[in-house]
C-alpha cells in the first residue's frame, strides 16, 4: 500500500525530534498501521543550516512554504514552526486544499483555535493536536477520547516544565529565583526571553487549549486569570514546606455550577499529592471526572522525541483512518471531541468571585499588636485564618509573617492586601505582600 | 440520528456502573457523538434480583443471552459478567453475527485473546477491552493510539487494587498480611476468594493483554513467571522502607535485546518513583518508551463507575466511527494495535535467565559466622551482595538478615536459597526464605 506522506513546516526540535523517530522506529510503524510514514517535503527558513537529523534522499528541503499545500501528493501537513501569523495561513490554506494538519501550537490554537476548528469542520479534516499540551504526556486524547464519558469536574497541571524546574531547583536547592532562571537557562530548559514560560502565558495557551476538550466551551485567553512565577521566593518555598505543601505552577480549570472557573497561578499543592512530587522539568495533569475519579498523567512536557512522539500519535491516528478510494465520507475526523461542533463560549466564574484556600506572607515590623492587626483586617474582608506562623529573625528589617485561610473570595483577598488597607501601610515593609492560591 | 443500541451481559457492578453514568451523563455523551446511547438489552441470571440503577423502561431485561447476538438492532454487545466459556461463546458469537463487542474481562483475554481478535478480524468488527486492565486508568489506549509510535522499552504496573490495598495498609498501619486481606473484605475490596487478587493471577491476566499492546507479541498466560504477596511479611516492609523502597506487586515487562522479559512480583521500588506512592486501592502503570520516555498514568484500578467509564470510552470509540449506510467497509477498527494482524508468540527470555536486582531475608541463628556463611554462598552462586543488614532481637529464635544484591541471575538466586544449600540448612530456623525483586 502507498506510503502516508507528510509535509512539515519547520525542521526545529519538533520536526527533527519527529525525522529521528521515523528514522529508528520506521520498521514498528509499518507494523502498527500497515504503511510506511514519510517525510516528502520539509519547509525550512535556511536551506544551508547544518541539520543533525536527516530524513533520507526522498525529503526535499524547500524554503516555499506553498508546497505543502499545493502538492497533490501531501497527505499531512505538520505545523511545527510555532508563531501565529505565518502558521494560521498554513493551517488554513492547509485544511481548504484537503489536507489533514497535526500541530504543536499552543499558542495558535489558544489565540484562534476556533477559527481554525471551524475551517477544519467545514474541509472534513483532521486538525490534531496532542502535542500542543503537555509533550509526550497523551491528555488530548485522554480528554477527547477515553474521558469523553466523564463529566470533567476540576482539572490540575503542571504544564510547563521550565516553571517547574525553575520551583523544583528553588525547593530542593533554596535557589533564589534569579539563580534558578539562569541555571535553567544554562542547560537550555529556558529561552534566552523567558516570558511566556515564567509569567504563565505557555500555561494559559495549554489550559485554554485542554478546557475546551474537557468541558466543551471556550474560555477565550484575554479572560483567563495568570499570575507567574516571578515572585516566588525561597522563604514562601520554606514555609509551604512547613505547612505541609510544595509550591507549583498550576493550571486549574473546575465547573462550579455549570460556570468555568479557571486560571494560571503558583499554588500550594499538599504533599500527599502526586502532584505535588513532579519535579524537575516533568510535566503533568490530574483530571476529576464524575464517573472515573481522579486520574494522573506524568511524563516529560517537553523536548524533541518526547514531543515528537506526540505529533506522531496524531499522524499514526489520522494515517489509520484516512479515506480510502470509493469511501471519500467515511473518516469524519473528531478535532473537538464534539463531534466537530463550535463549541460555545464558557459561562465563566468571574474570578473575582474565585473561592480558594489562600497562602499570605507579609514583611512586618517586629512590634506588638502587628499580627492582631493583620489577623483583624482579614475578617473585616471575610477571610477566615486557618494557619498562622510569625518568625523572628533577628538580622532582618522585618519578619515574615504566614497565613493560610479557609476558602476564601479572590476579591476579598485582593481588597484585603490592597496597599491602602490601613494595616498594610502600617506594617508592611519594602518586600511586596504575596498570595497564592492552595489546592486541596 | 438512530441511537446507538447497546446489548448488556451481566448487570452487576460494571453493568450497573456504565448504566448510571449512562443516566447520568445522557446529554454530555450526546453532545460528544452527536447520537444517544441505549441499552436495549440486558442478560441477567435472576430477573427478580433487586436492582440499585434502573436504565429505564425501554431497556429490557431477560436471561436470554441469545437475544443480545440475534437482534438486529443491537450494535454493541457489552460482556461484563465475567468467568470464561460463557463470555468466549458470547463473544465469539457476537463477533460473528456483525456486532462490535466491549469486554472488561481480562482473564478471558488472556487465555483466550488472540483466538477472539482472530474471529473480530475476519468480521471486521471492534473487540474493545479498555476497562479489562487499570479499571477507569487508559492504559489500553495510550499504548494502542498515544504510544504507538514509540517502542516500549519497559513497563511497570500497579494492576490490582486489592493487592495494593493490603500492602498499603501493611505499610502505614504495620498490619500482617493476614489482618490487612481480612479488612479488605471487610470493606468490599477483596471476594471471599481472593486467590486471583493475592496470588498475583489477576495482575498476570492484565499483563498479558497490555504485553501485547506494548510488544505486539503474544506472552501465553501459562509461561510468565507469577509470585503473589502473601509471604510478604510487615517485617519485609520494615526493611524495604529503611532500604528507601516500598513493597508493591508489580506486573513487569520488558525488551532485552528483542527478546520479552515479564513476570509479577512482589517487588522493592524506590521510594524516588511516583509507583512508590501509590496508595489504597488505586492502580498505576508507568511505560517507557524510545521516544517519549517514562509516562505514567494513575488513577482507580476497580470500582463500578472508574470501570464503567472505561467500558463507556470504547463504546463511544465505537459509535464515533460506525459504518454509516452506504459505507459498509469504511470502519475497520483496531483491536490489538497492530491493524488487527495474528500477533507472533513473544521470543521469550527464560524466567530463570532475567536479571534484577534482589532482595533477600533469612532468619538466622544469632551466632558467629553467619553473615559470613550466607555472603560466601551468595558470592558462590555469583550475587554479588549491594547492601546488607542484620539486626538483633533478644525475644525471637531467630535473628533476621537482609541482603540486598547487585543485579544477578534469577536461576543464581533460586538455586542459592535451596533448602539444600549448605548454609540455609545451618542457619535458617522455621520461617521461609524470601527473596523480592528489586525495581530501578
Amino acid at each position: 500500500m502507498e506510503s502516508v506522506k507528510l509535509g512539515l513546516a519547520g525542521f526545529g526540535t519538533v520536526g527533527s525530534g519527529l525525522a529521528a523517530i521515523l528514522e529508528e522506529n520506521g520498521d514498528w510503524i509499518e507494523r502498527r498501521i500497515g504503511r510506511k510514514l514519510e517525510i516528502r517535503t520539509a519547509v525550512v527558513r535556511d536551506l544551508n543550516k547544518a541539520r543533525a537529523v536527516n530524513p533520507g534522499p526522498d525529503t526535499e528541503f524547500t524554503t516555499d512554504m506553498t508546497r505543502l499545500t499545493t502538492d497533490p501528493e501531501i497527505d499531512i501537513v505538520v505545523e511545527c514552526m510555532g508563531g501565529l501569523e505565518t502558521a494560521y495561513d498554513l493551517i488554513r490554506t492547509a485544511l481548504e486544499a484537503g489536507k489533514h494538519v497535526v500541530t504543536a501550537n499552543k499558542h495558535l490554537l489558544a489565540e484562534r483555535g476556533p477559527e481554525l476548528f471551524s475551517i477544519a469542520r467545514k474541509s472534513g479534516k483532521g486538525l490534531y493536536y496532542e502535542a500542543s499540551c503537555a509533550g509526550g504526556i497523551p491528555i488530548v486524547e485522554t480528554l477527547k477520547s477515553s474521558l469523553a464519558g466523564d463529566r470533567v469536574l476540576e482539572m490540575l497541571g503542571i504544564l510547563n516544565g521550565t516553571a517547574n524546574y525553575i520551583l523544583s531547583e528553588m525547593t530542593t536547592k533554596g535557589m533564589d529565583f534569579g539563580t534558578a532562571l539562569a541555571l535553567a537557562q544554562d542547560l537550555g530548559y529556558a529561552e534566552a526571553d523567558p516570558t511566556f514560560d515564567i509569567e504563565g502565558f505557555d500555561t494559559a495557551h495549554k489550559l485554554c487549549v485542554l478546557s475546551r476538550l474537557a468541558f466543551g466551551v471556550d474560555y477565550p485567553l484575554d479572560r483567563l486569570p495568570i499570575q507567574g512565577i516571578t515572585s516566588v521566593t525561597p522563604l514562601d518555598i520554606q514555609f509551604a514546606r512547613e505547612f505541609g505543601y510544595r509550591v507549583k505552577l498550576l493550571a486549574h480549570a473546575r465547573s462550579v455550577e455549570g460556570r468555568i472557573e479557571a486560571g494560571v497561578h503558583p499554588a500550594l499543592v499538599p504533599y500527599t499529592y502526586l502532584l505535588a512530587r513532579v519535579g524537575g522539568n516533568y510535566n503533568a495533569v490530574r483530571v476529576v471526572g464524575n464517573a472515573v475519579g481522579p486520574v494522573m498523567l506524568h511524563g516529560q512536557g517537553a523536548g524533541d522525541k518526547p514531543t515528537g512522539s506526540a505529533v506522531l500519535a496524531d499522524i499514526l491516528d489520522i494515517a489509520k483512518h484516512m479515506n480510502r478510494p470509493g469511501c471519500e465520507e467515511a473518516y469524519r475526523p473528531d478535532n473537538t471531541g464534539f463531534g466537530n461542533a463550535d463549541l460555545p463560549e464558557a459561562d465563566i466564574l468571574p474570578p473575582e468571585e474565585a473561592r480558594s484556600k489562600y497562602y499570605f506572607r507579609f514583611t512586618v515590623a517586629d512590634r506588638p499588636g502587628v499580627m492582631a492587626a493583620i489577623a483583624k483586617s482579614m475578617a473585616d474582608h471575610s477571610i477566615s485564618i486557618a494557619q498562622a506562623v510569625q518568625k523572628t529573625d533577628e538580622d532582618s528589617e522585618g519578619v515574615p509573617v504566614v497565613f493560610i485561610s479557609h476558602e476564601s473570595r479572590a476579591k476579598d483577598v485582593t481588597d484585603c492586601i490592597e496597599p491602602s488597607t490601613p494595616w498594610t501601610s502600617r506594617f508592611c515593609l519594602a518586600s511586596a505582600s504575596e498570595f497564592f492560591k492552595v489546592s486541596t
